[in-house]
């Protein structure tokens, strides 16, 4: 298998994606999110790049809306874009349309892929275990505001790993040191980093613990041909 | 200081150079060779996007013509990318027009930076030292064909480190730990990446053992109002 690492997606390149299982991550707070509502019965789930789009898809649906910008709670909607509101009572049996500032737009950047999933730190074991036959992995992280993250490159270093590939790309090779050099202690690793600060400043430890354990969940999460991800 | 890391010069945004002292990276080998050519007294340094204007920048000033397609010699050149040919005897009071793959892309990307400094791992003490009362400084690695490539993201943590700014962004934060991680064994660090393994291939030994020793010259260049590079 060969694995190449994107620091965001504007590092991809035309035909980057060709042939590809492309994954995508934005452990701060996306991915996690929906690994959270995969594993507690979501029924299918669709990434929207804008908050109208995403009321229009969950009107024709009957679906829940989730998400944030400037990482708060859109007006009106269910669900922020804290993976601890996700639970079994509230998401269970239903579906859900998200939308936020850098998941998404990933997510849309990895369309051409020939598979796409989701990971985060909380499922990279359970994502990689659905791509073990895959001839190539493109790990994507969606970054922050377009620069590059560094909870997102640690969890790609981790998903890595788990797919023990024979070929990696400098990208692959870097964010596993990454991965090796943080994994004993997350949050000093992060201290700091911007992303987690600012979610720390608003209040979101609770879920900066929930999305810095690795492996607490087994779902993972793949598009199907109408474009909206289910469970696999 | 606030310091910024760019994997490849796709992740400049717009604004990312705003007021910036731009320090552009490609240790294997264009920034390595400029190091060398100014340490050896080099009269100045142009990077040209294409052979034909370096061709007709080399004839306007008698400079001479440096650089590589494929990592190899270009046909009429006067010198490849290895910086062991920029001997004193060789580049000596002359002025070098160069153009390569990688780095002069970036040295491109960057123009519109206040400041423009090129550094290597050969050199990157003395590139700090000329920076050390900057406010912001971006440091914006080549990469190789577009993409991540682990030696200059090595060279980056090292000049972050150099820099000791307190303000760093994640790339700069995730380039020195891998700095950190990698400095005791750089060979070991590189074994398994594209571009150091297509250098071996080609038989480049004496090339990464001389770009890939910290600090071993103290010549710093910076481009002038006339577009060229002298040394500072």
């Amino acid at each position: 298998m060969k694995i190449r690492c994107f620091a965001t997606p504007n590092d991809l390149l035309p035909g980057d994606l060709d042939g590809a299982a492309a994954i995508v991550i934005d452990t701060l707070r996306m991915t996690s999110v929906a690994a959270a509502a995969m594993s507690n019965g979501c029924a299918g789930l669709l990434a929207c790049a804008t908050v109208e789009a995403a009321r229009e898809a969950a009107q024709a649906r009957g679906a829940l809306l989730g998400g944030e910008r400037n990482a708060l709670r859109i007006d009106g909607f269910d669900f922020s874009n804290s993976p601890l509101e996700y639970t079994r009572e509230a998401i269970g049996g239903k579906r859900l349309v998200m939308t936020t500032t850098n998941g998404t737009r990933a997510i849309a950047a990895c369309a051409p892929a020939r598979r796409l999933l989701l990971a985060a730190l909380v499922n990279v074991a359970a994502v990689a275990a659905v791509c073990k036959k895959e001839d190539y992995v493109a790990i994507v992280c969606a970054g922050t505001a377009g620069a590059f993250t560094l909870e997102d490159a640690l969890t790609a270093g981790a998903l890595s790993l788990c797919l023990n590939g024979d070929e990696k790309d400098d990208a692959a090779i870097a964010f596993e040191t990454l991965w090796l050099a943080a994994r004993d202690d997350l949050p000093r690793a992060l201290s700091a980093t911007r992303h987690y600060n600012r979610l720390l400043s608003l209040g979101f430890q609770p879920d900066l613990d929930f999305c810095l354990t690795p492996n607490r969940l087994s779902a993972a999460c793949e598009r199907a041909e109408d474009g909206w991800f289910y469970r696999i």
